[in-house]
């Protein structure tokens, strides 16, 4: 027996005009062995980790026939104490916000400072999902290139958003897919020239010991945002926890147009558990990143060109023919990603015996 | 010491204008002895659910570290096993759709079938954040009345709908805050009127004894969402796990404007955990539904105006200062809601201790 409605197709629908004829985002979820696709922390949560997850989901799941606190202050006070650790700036939880994952993040962000009628700003190739969120917010998507090198250039950048003009910003450090991160004084020189805010999207940071935008909240309080993600550093993407940091005036925009209770009491408890945990979690970043120092040397010595990073991937080439070198992998064993580079595929840095097996694969493939 | 950023305010950030001057929503989150103010399940997750939940998130939160099944396919095979089991209609893994509350279903459903250029219907008074989120994907939002005792004129509302021609209907059964739920016969008017999408949101249909909307689907495939969720009946609130019932077709429509990953391993693990405890979850629905009979009974005889529901509350009246006695109730420790309606309040079912406290403080301030 088929499915109610089964008869009907997407093109039967009274779909937006703007979004016939496109395809759902998503790297393949393929079953390999080997998966080095979507920049995850390789190594699983250790067993004190799990056992306090679900310590604190057994504290809060009695209760769980209330609604969560819609402004997740617990949460927000852990990151905030977690953030200004990390970055040497003492933050409160006013500066805090938090979402599910840092898509949902930069979704509020669009609806509050961009939308209908305004203009978002971002360096390309960088993360795929600025301009597909920003089209999801109906806010008109204005590329500008980086060089051919994929580094910033970052007084043709500012000069870009001094013509442009866009309500909202996109600099991604680490960028993703290529891996350079920005100093900040190139930062202050893109924020100078901006008349809405700009987007600091630091999924990557922890992997790079480059100074934070966090540094710069305070210097310009109407304009910078800072991005970060749980999903890389803290080995938490299943757990899906995005936030922010920025002056308590931009969390207070971001309350007008979030969705109440949009966060879990699960996701609250057990995102505060990895925090309790992230000592332990972070040393995992500084192995990860002795690892893609080892893979981008290897990588080198097999004649591969390689693109500096400071994140937990590395775009490499050249290929030329790129798709079959993507599937050359697949049959190795190994996903890599296709970014849609021309002549490059990325590769996330993964155990110790994955990239092994990932270098092993490059010396068939790598021309 | 201030927070970074603390000297900006709100009105100096380059905000959307059509958000400057908003407050955000929510209820009060008070700590009063009784809450009977956001339509929650009282009852707690009895101790076998809560130890199935932990062993839930036990045999999951070792793969955190991995980003969660983006379709969240063994959750929705879960749905559908329930929903058909609810509503007597043969429901496939490709009818349903799941997200984080139903307010991320209907913003989903808007983003898809509404937007910029097009518009919203609603019967109010109904759910307000139908209005709040078509404000949020900039979807025009045009109300229509109900009947001045808040029931749905159905003939009035089809010709409303032929008139105005809206790109999303609304229909709310039964309808928050009011109570009544609508017949399928009348469901078929405002559909065969509607040129776009119909969404009907049932999240409070377990306490109802009327028919699905789910048996249109087959019947109208391009017309029909069904919008239900686990905070209500399920006694999952904190769990936030909305859902829908549509055509695949419709489910395909939803890919594409769905964030990625949206659904956390957690929260697909708990609300799978929560689905299989349904049965006895589902009993509590009973006892609420015949308190919610005995309450409206006991506010008839102190002389109190009571709309007809079948949901897990009651809107009562009249009084002619509804804040006073909103106020009068909070100072004798029970905590409703003032939805916005003139001469009204309305009353969340709770458990019988708690509706009797309710009964005690309505004796004194009953006029």
């Amino acid at each position: 027996m088929s499915a109610p409605g089964a008869g009907v197709r997407l093109d039967d629908l009274p779909l937006r005009e703007d979004l016939r004829g496109r395809s759902p985002y998503g790297a393949p979820q393929l079953d390999v062995p080997v998966r080095l696709n979507t920049n995850e922390n390789p190594f699983p949560p250790p067993p004190g980790l799990v056992a306090e997850i679900v310590a604190a989901v057994g504290e809060i799941a009695g209760t769980l026939n209330r609604y969560p606190d819609r402004d997740a202050v617990a949460l927000r006070t852990d990151l905030a104490e977690y953030l200004s650790d990390a970055t040497g700036v003492r933050l409160s939880v006013a500066n805090l916000w938090a979402a599910n994952g840092s898509n949902e993040i930069l979704q509020q962000i669009l609806q509050a400072f961009g939308g209908p009628g305004r203009t978002a700003m971002g360096f390309e190739p960088s993360y795929s999902m600025h301009p597909i969120i920003a089209s999801g917010t109906r806010t008109e998507w204005v590329p500008a290139p980086r060089r051919a090198d994929f580094s910033l250039d970052a007084a043709a950048a500012a000069e870009a958003i001094a013509e442009r003009a866009p309500d909202v910003v996109f600099v991604t450090s680490p960028n993703n897919p290529t891996g350079q991160s920005i100093p900040l004084s190139d930062l202050r020189a893109l924020i100078a020239a901006a008349p809405g805010v700009v987007v600091v999207d630091e999924a990557y940071a922890e992997f790079s010991s480059r100074e934070s935008a966090v540094r710069l909240i305070d210097e310009f309080p109407a304009r910078v945002i800072v991005s970060r993600t749980m999903s890389k550093a803290f080995a938490f993407a299943g757990g899906r926890l995005g936030y922010l940091a920025a002056a308590p005036a931009v969390v207070d925009a971001l309350l007008l147009v979030r969705l109440p209770y949009h966060l879990s009491s699960l996701t609250q408890a057990g995102a505060r558990a990895a925090l309790r945990h992230a000592k332990e979690t972070l040393a995992s970043v500084r192995l990860l990143s002795s690892e893609r120092d080892r893979v981008a040397a290897a990588l080198s010595g097999l004649g591969a060109s390689v693109v500096p990073s400071d994140a937990n991937f590395i775009l490499f080439g050249p290929f030329a023919d790129r798709a079959a070198a993507w599937q050359s992998y697949l049959d190795a064993g190994v996903l890599v990603r296709d970014v849609g580079i021309d002549g490059h595929l990325r590769v996330t840095i993964g155990t110790p015996a994955e990239n092994d097996a990932f270098l092993a694969a490059s010396k068939e493939i790598i021309p």
